[in-house]
């Protein structure tokens, strides 16, 4: 498997992206994605049970089919609390996309992130579909990968290739995350292009594996969005030997949990106003949940993440985390061992000393500037 | 009901404190209360797994008898994640206080709160006993109610008296808390005193009902302590007509959750590094729990915690918290009123158009001061 720390397109991709206004900044702001050739989709949306619009459309059309063209994203607006209004304005949008692409509308996924509560600005957006269309090329990912920004500070992406059997396989994620970042994915988008000739429940399969250890696996500040959105799009351009769930699996798997976990760190390495990227393990658990428990527990303790911040290996605020859990850890058979704090990469290592389960959870510290940034975000 | 701004003790209690040098700035740092007559108990502990010494010690002891005659509090070493060796450490410094005041060391319930994970300085604190005994008076309460405080920065005090039959009752109540304080009761110890003759369970039911009100429904950080405690201690001196579950009880379930309330908002106003107080209601909710889970859920954000410290009405943000729940709220029956943020009080108030029921949880803004206090704290 060779790895590259820049998005490269697989076979059959295109993307674009334009500045339609969203943004005051004049920054781009919408994207599109688009395959030639169908495109499987396999997503995980975020738990909320007030999800934004695009949710919902979404989640309607992977009911009606499994067979899509494209992919459209605009950041600066979340499209979020819109009630019936917001779900018109995004199948609206998506009417004129269709319409550029010569597809249906049914062939679209849409997404949107930013800020809750306000209408998209419809009539800018649609303005600017013409050019967007027109800018599709495999190079565009260059610019589709900030268009899906908000505060994120640096760009997300990483592309993998295998082979299966005398084909090359290509796997290219792109994401966005920066605050709000909690298990069960808090505003984080994440897109994931791949030629891969694959069925639907190979890569439902892969993809529930790999967000489990990723994405669901990092926390920045517990709170959860109402966007959150991964997508794994694959069109089959590589002419691959099919790769099922017992056939071919083992190799796409492992390279998509590689693609999901290196973007679920970038997020965790750019989680706003962090100055550390914690890696927390707990061991010795009596099942996999219990042990990702106790380390969120730990990642998501204020009182711990500014120890951090501080430097100050204050070891009670890990005891005091793990004891919030319930779990019934025996005092003395508890282990808790932490790296230089003076370093940017810390870990801390648990051992719960009740079995033989293990997780591994990332997150980073909380400092003045992450409140500095969200006291002022809107 | 009267209602006094201060601690005044109930008839038949004294109070001592003394800096035995556990605090290196010299400040107070042990304190004694001791009541002639025996004590009836009612205590609540955390539910941290990982409880310290004394809560370890105080269950065994409310377990063998209720029959008490003094509390002991030390400040700057929570002697938690001690193991055996804290155990001994309480028992023996137990056994010093019980032999100074000639009562059995099963009749002294002990406390502590500061550092987790270090030994008590055992034979400092002994040393410091026969002047902590000999200062017993009933006006030592205004030393008593600082020797309890850790990063607090005012004392938390309050005396309601009221009649019971022919007698005047006196409940008065002193607590600490500052940071770290979460349902379920971070590191937060209270202690409150009254003069009621009352039964044992008329007690137990008055606390429990006042701290699901009171101290179950702030949170500063959503972090949970090793040491938090509610002590209600009863005397009997007012020789009132006889309280209990049926008879006279409401007038003192009343007077105990005032009491509790108060304290509990204290402790949010004195919250680390707050800059604003906030009163969060959640009404129209399918039963109390859910309004209080989705209450907390608004408390326990980061995100909106540092937009009311910006003074930044970002109402998506409680949106995305109350989504996060996963309370199937309709998004049109939805309503959220936010006060001005420019005021140091802040209320929000959120209908979920589900039910008739409804809670208040109170908490404060998050802000570079917090992390500023616990980056350093050790």
């Amino acid at each position: 498997m060779r790895v590259y720390k820049k998005a490269i397109l697989p076979l059959g991709f295109t993307a674009s992206a334009v500045s339609c206004g969203i943004k005051k900044s004049g920054k781009l702001d919408l994207a599109l994605f688009y395959s030639g050739a169908p495109l499987k989709a396999s997503c995980r949306f975020t738990n909320s049970s007030l999800p934004a619009a695009p949710i919902k459309i979404n989640k309607g059309l992977l009911e009606l089919n499994n067979n899509f063209r494209a992919v459209l994203v605009n950041s600066g607006n979340a499209n979020a609390f819109t009630g019936l209004a917001g779900i018109l304005d995004a199948r609206g949008i998506s009417k004129t996309v269709a319409s550029y692409l010569g597809i249906s509308e049914k062939n679209i996924l849409s997404n949107s992130t930013g800020i809750i509560g306000r209408r998209l600005p419809v009539e800018k957006i649609k303005k600017a579909i013409p050019e967007l269309a027109a800018g599709l090329s495999s190079n565009g990912i260059n610019k589709a990968k900030k268009a899906i920004l908000t505060t994120d500070t640096f760009t997300k992406e990483i592309t993998v290739r295998f082979s299966v059997g005398k084909s090359t396989v290509t796997i290219c994620g792109i994401a966005k995350g920066a605050g709000m970042i909690a298990p069960n994915m808090a505003t984080m988008l994440c897109f994931i292009f791949t030629d891969a000739d694959i069925t639907k429940r190979a890569l439902d399969k892969a993809l529930s594996a790999s967000v489990s250890k990723s994405f669901n696996s990092i926390t920045v500040d517990g709170c959860m969005s109402t966007n959150d959105s991964v997508m794994l799009l694959a069109n089959g351009a590589s002419n691959n030997p099919l790769i099922d769930t017992g056939t071919n699996f083992g190799v796409f798997n492992q390279a998509l949990e590689n693609v999901c976990l290196e973007l679920a760190k970038m997020i965790v390495r750019d989680a706003e106003g962090a100055t550390k990227f914690i890696r927390i393990t707990v061991k010795n658990a009596k099942s996999f949940l219990e042990a990702r428990i106790a380390a969120l527990s730990i990642a998501n303790s204020n009182l711990f993440k500014t120890a951090v911040y501080g430097q100050n290996p204050n070891f009670g605020r890990i005891v005091a985390s793990i004891g919030s859990t319930g779990i019934k850890v025996k005092e003395d058979k508890l282990k808790i061992k932490v790296s230089n704090l003076k370093k940017k990469d810390i870990f801390v290592e648990v051992g719960l000393g009740r079995g033989k389960h293990l997780a591994t959870v990332y997150t980073s510290d909380l400092t003045p500037e992450y409140i500095k940034i969200n006291a002022g975000y809107n």
